[in-house]
C-alpha cells in the first residue's frame, strides 16, 4: 500500500491561501482524487502528521477528511487509516448486493446511474427524519400540486444549480419526467392551439411515445453540432428539447439558437417543454443556465431525481409557466391524487441537509472519472469511431458506418451487459447510424472489452460514414 | 390511578384454557381494553405478581405484555409500569405535532383515516430495512406491474384477508385506487365492449369524475338495503361496485346479489370493478369473503392502503383478471413507468415482519371503540335520526329530513374540523339527503359537539323522510 507523506499532500494541493484553508484542502483533495493524482487505495498521513507538514490546524485536517469520507472520496478504514477511495471499484453488470433467484433482472436503460452509488444509508434517514417531522396534518390525501416544503427546497435549489427563476408556487411534482410529459401532453391535447409537437431528431423513442400516446403529432426537427435546426421550425403548438445536453448526440444548443427558439414559442404563444436532461452531470464546467431564464411564461422545465438519485424513486418536477400550471395540477391529481408525501418530504431533507449537493458531486466526480478512462480507451483503440457530445451525462454516441454495424455493436453490447440502444431506432432520418452506450457503469474489464466490441464491429479501413458528423 | 389486580385480570379473561395460554392472554387482554372493560390509564399488576395470580409463567406474561405494548393497546411507563393505552385520546382537529405556519392545511376527507395512527416509526424502520436490502438492479427504473416482492407479500396477505385466489402475478401495483380506476377506465375506454358503465347509486363523487374523464358513461344503478339492485343492472361494459361495505350507505352486498353480479359480468363478458373499500375495517366479525373469489375471470379488486396505513403513501393494487392485465400494465408504464421502488418494498417488508397485521389491529380497535361512543351518543340523544350501515369503515351516514337540514348539518360539522359531504352529492335520485360523516378522529369532546349540532339541525317533531329508508 502508497503511504503518503505530507509533501505528497503539498504537492497536489498547491501553495497554501491566506484564508479558507479548509476548503483548499477539502476541494483540492477532492480534484486530486477524481483526477488521478491521489491514487485509489493510497494511505493518507495521520491527520496530526499532515497538520504539521501542511502548517495548518488539526481539527481543519480532520474536518476536511470527514466531509471527503462522507462524499466517498476517501474511505475510513480498521485501525484508523484513511485511503483514497476506489470510484470505479463496481464492476459492470455485477451487483453489489445478491439478488434474490427469483427477480429477473431488467435490461439497464442507457440513461441509467450506477445503482451502487445510490446512497442508501442517506435516503432512510432522510426517510426516518422525515417522517418524524411531518405534521399530522401532511399524512390525509396529498396536495396534487405537491409537499409545499419540497417546492421550496427544490426551487431554492434549481435557482442555484439551473440560474433559473423559480418559487415554490411554479413547481408541480410529479413520479418522473415521464408523467410530466404524459400530463403535460394531456394539457396540450385539450387546448386551443393544435395538436403539433416539435421534437428534436433523433429524440428519445420513449419521449415520443409519450406524447403520441397523449393524442399529439410529433414532427421531428433535424439536430446538428450546434443543437436543434431551429431555422427549420415550423408551425406547432409546443416543442420538447434537451438544450443542456442533447439526448441522444450530447451537443448543447448554442446561445443564438437558444434565443431563436424562445422568440419562436414567445411570438406564437407556444410552449417550450425543456426536458433539463442530465443538466447537472456536466463534468468539465458549469451547466449553461435553463432556458426558462429567458422566458419564464413560455417554458416549462422538467426533471427528475432518475440520473441523480435513483429511477427507483419515481419523483420529478414541472416548472410550470402560469398559463398551463393550474391545468397540470388538475390533470395531476386526476391520475393519481398526488406523489406520496413521505417520499416528498425525504427528498426535501436531502436538499436542506445538504446530502443531496454531497451525493451529487460524489456521482459527478465517479461519472467523469469513469467517463474519461472509457474516452481514452477509444481514442487510443478505435480512433476510426467519431464519438459525439460534450462532458456531460451518463451515455455516449458512437457514430457507426451501417445499419449492419449497428445491429452487431448493441448486440454485442448488451449481451456483454453494456445497455445499448441503436441511433437509428432514436431519429426519423435514414443514415444516422450508431450505439447508444450506457456508460454509466462501465469501469475497470469493461473498459477494454467495449473497445474491443467496437473494434470487432467495424475495422479501421471499413469505415465511410453515409451521414457526416455534422 | 386505578391499580388492577390478579383478580381483576382473572375476572375479565375467564377461565384459563389448558393449552395455549399466551394467546389466551394476550387476546383476552386486547379484548378487554378495547371493549373498555379494562379502562384506560388502569395499571396492570408487575408481571411477576400476574403470573403468579394467573397460575401462568412469568415469562408468558411478559411476552403478551410486550405484544401488546407493541400494538399500542397497553403503554410502557417510567418505573416499569404498564397501563392501559387510552385508544381514544386525540382530540378531532388538534394535531398532534405541530405543521409549519405556511402550510394550509386541507380539508380532512370523510374517508382518510386518523394521521395520529400512522406508524411512523415502524414505517421508517420498514424503509430502512428495504432500502438495505434492495439488491442493485432493482434500483433501476421499476417494473411497470410493481415490485415482485411486493406482489408476493400482497398476494399472501389478501388470499388470507379478503379469502380471494390471488398470485403474485395477478397483482398490478399502482399509486392509490383512484390510479386504479383510472387506468381501467383508460383500457375499457380503449376496448370494444362500448362506454358504459355501472355505478352505485349513492356512490362516491371523486369515483364518477375518474370514469368520467376516461371517456366512460356512467349509468347509476341504486343501492337498497342489500346493497346494488342487480334486478335493475342494464347492458354495459362493466360494473364499479363496493360490495364489502358500500361507498356511502355502508350496507353489504347480500349473497344471492353477489351471484347475480357476477352472472351479469360472465354472460355478457363484462369486467366488475371491485373497489375494496373498509373490507379490512370491519369491527363486528370477519368481513366478507372479496367478490373476485366467485369469478377471478370477471372481477378485477381494487385496495390500496389508504385506510389502512395513510393516504399519504399512494400505494394500492389492482388484482386483475387475465383479459385485462397486460393492457393495465402498459396503461401504468405509460402513465409513470411504476410506482417507487423503495416504498413498495418498505410495504413489502411491513407485511412479512407482521408489522402490518399489528397496526391493523390496533387500528380496528381504536376505530371500533370511536365508533361505539359516538353511535351511543347518537341512539341516546337523537334517536329520531336513522344511521346506516354495518359496523365497519370510517364514516357515517346519517339521514335528514331535507336539503336545508342536510346544508345546513355539512356546514355546522365543518366548521366544527369534522369532514362532512351532503348524501345529495353523491346520488342522481332526489330525496337522499343526509350527511356523511368523517367519524375516524370523533372522540372525546367532539362527540357531543357532534350530536349536539344533529341534535339542532332537526328537531325531534320535524322529522318526516321523503325517501324512507329502504
Amino acid at each position: 500500500m502508497i503511504r503518503l507523506q505530507p509533501e505528497d499532500l503539498l504537492l497536489v494541493l498547491g501553495a497554501r491561501p491566506p484564508s479558507d484553508v479548509g476548503a483548499w484542502l477539502r476541494d483540492g483533495l477532492r480534484d486530486a482524487v477524481a483526477s488521478g493524482r491521489l491514487e485509489a487505495g493510497a494511505a493518507l498521513p495521520s491527520s496530526r502528521s499532515a497538520a504539521a507538514g501542511l502548517g495548518v490546524a488539526r481539527g481543519t485536517v480532520a474536518a476536511a477528511v470527514d466531509e471527503l469520507v462522507g462524499e466517498g472520496v476517501l474511505e475510513s478504514r480498521p485501525r484508523s487509516s484513511v485511503v483514497v477511495a476506489d470510484l470505479a471499484r463496481h464492476p459492470v453488470g455485477a451487483s453489489s448486493r445478491g439478488g434474490p433467484a427469483d427477480a429477473p433482472p431488467r435490461p439497464a436503460s442507457v440513461g441509467a446511474p450506477d445503482p451502487a452509488l445510490f446512497p442508501r444509508a442517506a435516503w432512510a434517514r432522510a426517510v426516518r427524519d422525515a417522517v418524524r417531522a411531518l405534521p399530522d396534518a401532511e399524512l390525509g390525501y396529498p396536495d396534487p400540486q405537491g409537499l409545499l416544503g419540497l417546492r421550496e427546497a427544490l426551487a431554492a435549489h434549481l435557482r442555484t444549480a439551473r440560474a433559473a427563476p423559480v418559487e415554490a408556487e411554479d413547481v408541480v411534482i410529479v413520479s418522473g419526467v415521464a408523467q410530466g410529459l404524459a400530463l403535460l401532453g394531456e394539457v396540450l391535447a385539450g387546448g386551443s392551439s393544435g395538436r403539433r409537437v416539435v421534437v428534436e431528431d433523433p429524440a428519445s423513442p420513449g419521449v415520443i411515445e409519450q406524447l403520441r400516446d397523449a393524442g399529439l403529432d410529433v414532427v421531428p426537427v433535424p439536430v446538428d453540432g450546434r443543437g436543434l435546426r431551429t431555422d427549420a421550425l415550423p408551425d406547432a403548438a409546443a416543442a420538447v428539447v434537451t438544450p443542456a445536453h442533447q439526448f441522444p448526440l450530447g451537443v448543447v444548443l448554442a446561445p443564438d439558437r437558444r434565443r431563436e427558439l424562445v422568440a419562436w414559442a414567445r411570438d406564437g404563444d407556444r410552449l417550450v417543454l425543456e426536458d433539463d436532461y442530465d443538466a447537472e452531470l456536466r463534468y468539465d464546467r458549469q451547466p449553461v443556465g435553463a432556458l426558462r431564464g429567458l422566458d419564464p411564461e413560455h417554458v416549462a422545465l422538467l426533471g427528475s431525481v432518475s440520473k441523480l438519485l435513483s429511477p427507483a424513486l419515481r419523483l420529478g418536477w414541472v416548472v410550470a409557466p402560469p398559463g398551463v400550471r393550474e391545468a397540470l395540477v388538475d390533470a395531476k391529481r386526476r391520475a393519481d391524487l398526488g406523489c406520496s408525501v413521505p417520499e416528498q418530504a425525504a427528498f426535501a431533507r436531502m436538499i436542506e441537509s445538504g446530502a443531496y449537493a454531497r451525493h451529487l458531486r460524489r456521482a459527478r466526480l465517479t461519472y467523469r472519472r469513469r467517463r474519461g478512462l472509457l474516452l481514452d480507451a477509444l481514442a487510443r483503440e478505435v480512433p476510426h469511431l467519431p464519438v459525439e457530445g460534450v462532458a456531460a451525462g451518463l451515455h455516449l454516441v458512437v457514430r457507426l458506418p451501417d445499419g449492419d454495424a449497428e445491429a452487431r455493436a448493441v448486440a454485442a453490447l448488451r449481451g456483454a451487459g453494456v445497455p445499448a440502444d441503436p441511433l437509428s431506432g432514436a431519429s426519423a432520418r435514414a443514415g444516422a447510424w450508431g450505439v447508444i452506450l450506457g456508460a454509466a457503469r462501465v469501469q475497470g474489464a469493461a473498459v477494454p472489452r467495449v473497445v474491443e466490441i467496437l473494434g470487432a464491429v467495424v475495422t479501421r479501413g471499413e469505415v465511410s460514414f453515409a451521414s457526416p458528423r455534422e
